[in-house]
Order: C-alpha cells, then structure tokens, then sequence
C-alpha cells in the first residue's frame, strides 16, 4: 500500500499531513462544496461545528479563522483558509496526484481557463439566483416570516435563464468544462441539491432535460452522494 | 531587444501570440480588469466595441463570445472566454515570465491560496456591493429615474463592513495577500476608481487610512494609471 501515489504524496513532508479541519457542518452549501472536493481526492479530514446559535461564528477565535465570521473555515497545519471555492482549488491543487478526474485541469492552459469560466458562472450567477430563493423559501419562513414571491419569482427566472444557457452548452458537451467532470460542475451540487426538494426546483429543472441528465451524472458520483447525505434534511 | 524574456515566449510558437482581442469597452469594470493583466505582463491586445444601443452584445456572434450576452469576451486564437477573472488568470499564466509581480502566486500552494481567497472576497464582496451602489447613483439617474436611497445605504453599510476587515488586514501586510501586489488587490481598481468619483466613497475611505494607504499604492503602478485613464469620465 505504501507505494500508492496518493500515499507517497501524504508522506513528501513538505505538506502538513494530519487531517485537515473544516469549519462549519455539511448542510452550510459552501462547507457542502469543500467537503465534495475533500471526498472526491479521498483526503483525510476533520469536521469542527461552529455553534450560530451561541454565536461562535463571531467569537475571536472563529474570527481569526474567518474574518468574515462565516462558514467554512479551513486549517491545514499553518494555513487557515476561506471562501469555499478557493479551498477547493487548494485542495484539488494539493492532492493533484489523488484527483482522478483532475477537476482544475491545472497544467492544460486553455481546459484550466475553462474551468475558471464556468466556476464563475456558477459564483456569480448560479448562486445569488439559488440563494436568493433559499433565503426566502427556508430561512424567512423558519423564522416565521412571509416569503417575498417577487423575489423568488425573480430569482426563479434569472435561474431559468442561466439554465438555458447551460441547456444549449451541454447540447455538444457533457459537462459544462468539456467531456469531463470539473470542479465548476461538482460546484453546483449544494444548492443544486436544495434546488430540487423546493416547490420551484422540479418544474424548472424538468424543461432542461440535458441539464436533468448533466445532474443525474453528477449524483452518479460517490463523493457526490456521500456530500448530499451528509447535508441530510437541509436544516441550513 | 529579442532575448527579452517577454518577447521570447511570445516566439514560443506553442501558443498563440497575435494580439488577443478583448470584445468590451474600458469604462466596463469588468472589461477593465482584464486590460489590467494585459497591461501588468505588457501582452499586445485589440480592443473591439460592442455596441449595446444597437444591441450588439445579444447578437448571434457576441452570443457565441459570451453565453450571457455580457462583456468583457475575449479571444485568444481559437480559444474564446468569458467571466472577467477566468480571463485574468488565464493571462497571468500565460504571461507568467513576464508578470514580475506574480501576480497569482502559481508554484506556492498555500500563497496561491490566499490570493484566491482574497480574490473571491472581492467578487463575491466587494463587487456585490459597489454594482448596487454604480447602479442607483449612475445607471437609474442616468435613465431618468430616482435613486433607491435605501439600497445605497444598505449597500454602504456593506462595503463599510467589507473595509474594516481590509483595514484590519493591511495592518501587518502591504496587500491583501501579503507583502507583495497580487491579482486580488488589482481587480479592486475598477469599482474602487468609480467608488471614489461618488459623493459616498471618500467619506468612506477616509475612515480607513490603511486602505487609503494601499489605494495609493495601487494608484502608483503604471498599468493601474494607465487603465483608470483609459476608463475615462466613467460612461459605463
């Protein structure tokens, strides 16, 4: 076993090699998204909750993780990290010899650039669009409130018209990158997974049946299915 | 001149080196990011206009450049992209003997980390709040409308919150990432240069001298002079 490349990797020394530690619990989406990469390269790590109720997210200590006082944090011997997207290119780049399905294409110019692309596209359209409708479907109505429909029509629509571009994109591709997996599609799951147990989520989805195939190929994935579980009854 | 190290990766033949074209005007944030990189690693680069009053960006050709019909597009030889920090990577690592600055740290793994993060906070942070800004106190008046001034102080609140973590931040280092300039500092310029035109932005940063400080430092890189100029009196 000990000339397994991944192990070999774990044992160069030059990488802190205990177990990392994610900060924050499964159902966070951006924990969600860092522990999808942790599990696809088959790394070793650790969960530590943080507790919103007794606002340990503000606390010092939690601060000093995240300046920010969000979820995920992020140690790595030394390094404390944040924003999940960028943990997970530092996982994807530290475990480059374990990631089967090279999810950066770190290495190919133009496929890395790619990648960059559509993990922008799912940052900074997918995303706000998801979360905007999670706010008001989940969290306002946990906390007794009215959901605004406008904004979740809005949002419903602003996804509609991301998906549609992805529709078109997936006509002569299998993946949003290219042939392959990639981080900027695994990077969809979190709210992808929320997506479809709200009441807008089916239908929406139903009117894109590459898309539909797109997800139903991620969730074929083991680290996949293991993340979705482990985000369990969408209690955040 | 032709042992310069610029010149002779662009001889490489591996890779592409007519002028790239970059689709999108400069007064665009998003569009002057990119000429930033262009600017920073010295590459040769055409500027071609999209016309929105003709609603270029939404024709069949823009739409093949960019899925979304937005800019900035961009065009290496065969290769097009979209999403304005995809294309600064891409540029940065193309250029990577010629950007004297490192401006992604590549080759560092925990270094790179940081860039990526602070990055991320700035379009997922920075941006959010100061397009909401741009656009109640530019874009509305400029059509005929009122600004929401609800919006504006929400959005100032937010950017303000945003500050104070920077501030903190440039305390023990000179930029974002650490000692040296990096690629999450530089695609703050272009809403930071308008920010500053505004009658909520100077009264902001004057409570941040350290931000202030770094703003200065920014100012004072030639490639960073170069683009606020070519962004002109701010139409876009």
């Amino acid at each position: 076993m000990n000339d397994q490349p991944g192990r070999a990797q774990k044992q160069s020394g030059l990488i802190s090699m205990s177990p990392v530690k994610v900060f924050g619990s499964a159902p966070f989406t951006n924990v969600a998204r860092v522990l999808l990469c942790l599990e696809e390269v088959g790394a070793e790590y650790e969960i530590v909750d943080v507790d919103f109720h007794a606002r340990e997210h503000k606390s010092p200590d939690h601060l000093a993780r995240n300046p920010f006082g969000q979820v995920p944090a992020f140690q790595d011997g030394d390094l404390m990290l944040f924003e999940s997207r960028a943990i997970c290119r530092y996982i994807l780049r530290k475990h480059r010899s374990t990631d089967g399905a090279n999810l950066l294409r770190e290495g190919n110019l133009a496929e890395s650039a790619v990648v960059d692309a559509w993990l922008d596209v799912e940052a900074l359209q997918y995303d706000p669009a998801m979360h905007a409708v999670f706010v008001q479907h989940r969290v306002v109505t946990a906390l007794g409130g009215e959901p605004d429909e406008r904004v979740i029509a809005e949002s419903v629509a602003r996804l509609r018209e991301t998906l549609d571009v992805y529709e078109a994109r997936l006509t002569t591709r299998g993946y949003l990158a290219g042939d392959e997996v990639s981080l900027a599609d695994l990077s969809h799951v979190p709210y992808t997974r929320y997506l479809l147990e709200m009441p807008y989520g089916p239908p929406v989805f139903g009117e894109f049946p590459r898309v539909t195939a797109w997800w139903e190929r991620l969730l074929a994935r083991p680290a996949v299915r293991k993340v979705v579980s482990m985000m369990g009854g969408g209690s955040g």
